[in-house]
C-alpha cells in the first residue's frame, strides 16, 4: 500500500477523532508507509500543510488517548472547494501535493458538506485519469447524511444531551415548590431534529423527561405553543421543554429570527441566534412564567468526557473501514452503517433490530449522498407534534450505550494534542 | 439516640446529597430509630412536610445512588425564616413538629442563607429552653462559606467547568483558522469568583487554558479588557474567557446591567442576565471580532456524571460529622474543614498542605459564619487581574481528584428519586 492521507471537516464531534484512529491503525496493518494527516482539512492541503502521523500515533497509548480527545485533532475548516470547470486552482494544487508525496488513498471524514469536497474530487480524479481513491467518512453529530443508519458523532452527542437534560431535570424539580420554572433546553439542529429528539432518551423510571420537545420537521405553531405551555404551566410544577436551534414557523421564519438578525456562513447556512431566549421573553410576558434558558452550544458537540462508547467504537470502525474500501479500488464512496435485522420465531415477515443491536459496514456512491439531508420520520414524532414515539427510542437507544473511561491526568480528562494544528 | 432530621436549602449541587447519605448513615450507626428528611427544607418543615428516609435509604445500593445524584433528592426551598422577635409563628410551627416526632437533632446542608437559618433555630431554641442541637452541614458550589478551608459542592462544580472549558478550548482551537472565533464563557458566582478561577484548572501541556479570566472580585475596567482583548485578537488565533456573572464595574455596575433588565430574589439578590453577551455584542461591534457565548448555567451544579470523588467523600463527611457533633451535645455549629498541614524536611518554617492532601473536619460557631462570604484573596489573582496564580492551583486542583463512576442504565447515569418530594 502506499501512502495515504486523512482529513477532518466541518464542526467537530466527540467520535471524530476515533476514526482518524481506525483508519490509522488499518492503514498501517495493511502496509502504508506512510499515513498523513492534513492540517485543517482541504484548505490546508491545498496549502501543503501535513503532517506524518507516525510521529504521534505510533504510540498505542496515544491511538487510546486520540479516541478520546474530543473536537478534530487535525484542526477542520469550513471550506468549499470550487467547481472544477469554472477554477482548476485548488484541484492542481491538491493533486500536486497528493503525487509528490506518493499518496493514493484520501480520507475525509465529515459531513455533508464534506461528502461534497469527497464527491467533487473523485469526479475530478476519474475526468483527468487520476487513479486515487477518494473515501468519506460520515461524521456529523446532526445525524442528518442520508443512506447510511446513522452518523458516527450522533451517539455521544445524544448520550450527554440525555445526560445533561436529565440533570437539568432534577435541578429543576428539586427547586422551590412556590414558584416553580419553566426552563427551556436549546439543543443544536439547524434542520435535522435528531439532536433535540435525543433529550427524550432522558425519559425513565428516574425522570419525566421534558415536557415537550420542539423538532425542526414540523412547523412551530405558536398559538400551539403558547396554548400548551399555558396547560402545563396551570398544573404549577416545574417546567421543562428542548427545542431544536432551527425550529421554525409555517411561512419559514425561524423562531430566533423573531429576536433580531441572524448572519450566515460560507455554504449559506444561516446562522441561529437563541430560539429559547425568544420563546422565553414570550411566556415570560404573556404567561407571566418564571423561566430560565440553557443552550446546550458547542458543549453537546465536544463533551467527550461523556462520549458513548458504541459512538466512539462505530467511528472507529468507519475509519478501519473506509481503508480498507479504499485499498479494494473503491472510490466516490462513503463509508455505511447498516442495522442488523434479526428474523423473530421463525416468522418471515417479524424482524427486530435489538437483540443484539449491531451494525455491519458498507459503501455507498457519494453522489447519493453529498447535500442531502435525513429528517426524523414523521412517524416517529407524536401526533401532538411535540414528543417522539416508541420507534424512535428504539432507534437511538442503543447508540448512547456504554461508556468511554476517559484516562485523567490532575482529576481532567486528558486529551492527544497535535501541535501543527494549533 | 432520638430521632433526627435532615433538610436541603438553596441553590442544589452535585454532592448535596452526599451528605444527607452521610448524616443517614451515621444517625442510623448511632442508634437514631429514625431518620426524618424535610420535603424542600426548611418551609416544607413548616408545614409538616416530612418523610422516614428508611423508605429510600435502608437499601445500601440506594445510599450509593443518593451520592451519584444531582440536585437536592428531598427538595430544596429558598425561604427565610422571620425575625422571631417579631413574628414566631414559623418557630412554633417547627418545634411543634420537632416535638410531635420526637426529634431532638437538624441538620441543613445549605450555603449562607442556610446557616441563617440553622443561627435563627439555635438562638431560638437557647432563649426557649428548648433541649434540640441544630448543626449545618456546607454546600455551595460557590465555595463562599467562611471558615471552612472549602464547600462541600465547589469541588464537583470545578471539575466540571474546568472539564468543560478543556474541551471548550479544544473546540474552538480546531475550528477554521481563517476566521477564529472569540468564545466567552460565563459563569456562575455573583460575589466570589471561585468558579470562574477553577477554568484556570483546565491549563495543562495538553491545554493552553483560557487566555484571560475576570472574577467579581477585581473591579471591571472596561477599557483595560477591550485593549487586552484587541491585542489577543490581533495574533489571529481562536481565544477563549472565562468570565464571572458577576463581574461589575469599579462603580458597582454589574457587566450584565449594561445589557439590560435585571429582577431580585427573595433575599434581596440581583438576577444576573448574562454578562457574556453584552461583551460579546461590544468585541463584535467595536472590534469586528466574531464571537460564541457560553453560558455553563444550571449544567455547572447539576453535572453529576462529572463529579469529584474527593467532592463527594467530603460531602459525605460533612453530613457523618454534623451527626457526631450533634450526638456530642453541640449546636449553633456549622461542620468545617481544615486542611492538614506537613513540615517539611523538620524545618518549622516550611509547612505543606500538598503531601498528600488531607483535611480534618470540626465545627464552628455559626453566628461568625452566617452572612459572611469568602472572596478569592487578591494575592491569588495575578497582577494583570485576568489570570490566578500558583497559589490558587494549589488550593483547587486536589478537590477535582478522583471520578465517582455512575451507575449507568440505558445508557444514562441513574438517579435516586424521593417521590414525595417531586
Amino acid at each position: 500500500m502506499n501512502n495515504v492521507i486523512i482529513g477532518q471537516s466541518g464542526g467537530p464531534t466527540a467520535a471524530i477523532n476515533a476514526s482518524v484512529a481506525g483508519a490509522y491503525v488499518r492503514a498501517k496493518e495493511l502496509g502504508a508507509q506512510k499515513v498523513f494527516g492534513m492540517l485543517h482539512g482541504i484548505e490546508g492541503l491545498v496549502n501543503g500543510n501535513i503532517i506524518d502521523l507516525d510521529i504521534y500515533l505510533s504510540d498505542p497509548t496515544n491511538v487510546e488517548l486520540l479516541k478520546r480527545t474530543p473536537a478534530s485533532v487535525l484542526g477542520t475548516c469550513r471550506y468549499k472547494l470550487s467547481d472544477a470547470s469554472k477554477d482548476d486552482t485548488d484541484y492542481k494544487k491538491i493533486f500536486d501535493v497528493l503525487e509528490k508525496n506518493n499518496i493514493d488513498k484520501l480520507f475525509y471524514v465529515g459531513g455533508n458538506d464534506s461528502m461534497d469536497t469527497i464527491m467533487q474530487l473523485s469526479d475530478y480524479a476519474k475526468d483527468h485519469g487520476k487513479p486515487q481513491c477518494f473515501i468519506g467518512i460520515p461524521k456529523t453529530i446532526d445525524n442528518d447524511l442520508p443512506v447510511t443508519d446513522h452518523c458516527p458523532g450522533f451517539g455521544s452527542a445524544a448520550k450527554y444531551i440525555a445526560t445533561s437534560v436529565k440533570e437539568l431535570i432534577r435541578d429543576n424539580q428539586a427547586a422551590d415548590t412556590r414558584n416553580p420554572a419553566t426552563v427551556i433546553v436549546e439543543i443544536m439542529g439547524r434542520n435535522a431534529g435528531w439532536l433535540a429528539a435525543s433529550a427524550a432518551l432522558s425519559k425513565a423510571d428516574d425522570c419525566t423527561g421534558p415536557d415537550a420537545i420542539y423538532l425542526p420537521e414540523k412547523p412551530f405553531d405558536m398559538d400551539a405553543f403558547m396554548k400548551h405551555m399555558k396547560e402545563l404551566s396551570d398544573k404549577k410544577k416545574p417546567i421543562l421543554i428542548a427545542i431544536s436551534e432551527g425550529i421554525k414557523l409555517a411561512d419559514g421564519t425561524y423562531v430566533c429570527e423573531l429576536g433580531g438578525d441572524v448572519a450566515t456562513d460560507a455554504f449559506g447556512h444561516k446562522q441561529m441566534s437563541a430560539a429559547c431566549k425568544v420563546l422565553a421573553d414570550k411566556l415570560s410576558s404573556e404567561l407571566g412564567l418564571r423561566t430560565r434558558t440553557v443552550e446546550l452550544s458547542t458543549l453537546q458537540r465536544a463533551a467527550s468526557h461523556m462520549a458513548s462508547l458504541t459512538d466512539v467504537r462505530e467511528a472507529y470502525q468507519c475509519g478501519f473501514e473506509a481503508v480498507n474500501a479504499a485499498n479494494a479500488g473503491e472510490t466516490g464512496k462513503m463509508i455505511i452503517m447498516k442495522r442488523m435485522m434479526y428474523q423473530l420465531g421463525g416468522n418471515e415477515n417479524n424482524w427486530s433490530s435489538e437483540c443484539p443491536y449491531m451494525c455491519s459496514y458498507g459503501t455507498y456512491d457519494i453522489h447519493s449522498i453529498a447535500n442531502y439531508e435525513k429528517m426524523v420520520p414523521d412517524e416517529w414524532i407524536t401526533s401532538d407534534g411535540c414528543g417522539l414515539t416508541e420507534q424512535f427510542e428504539k432507534y437511538a437507544r442503543p447508540l448512547i450505550f456504554g461508556e468511554v473511561t476517559p484516562i485523567m491526568a490532575g482529576g481532567l480528562p486528558r486529551h492527544l494534542v497535535i501541535k501543527e494544528a494549533l
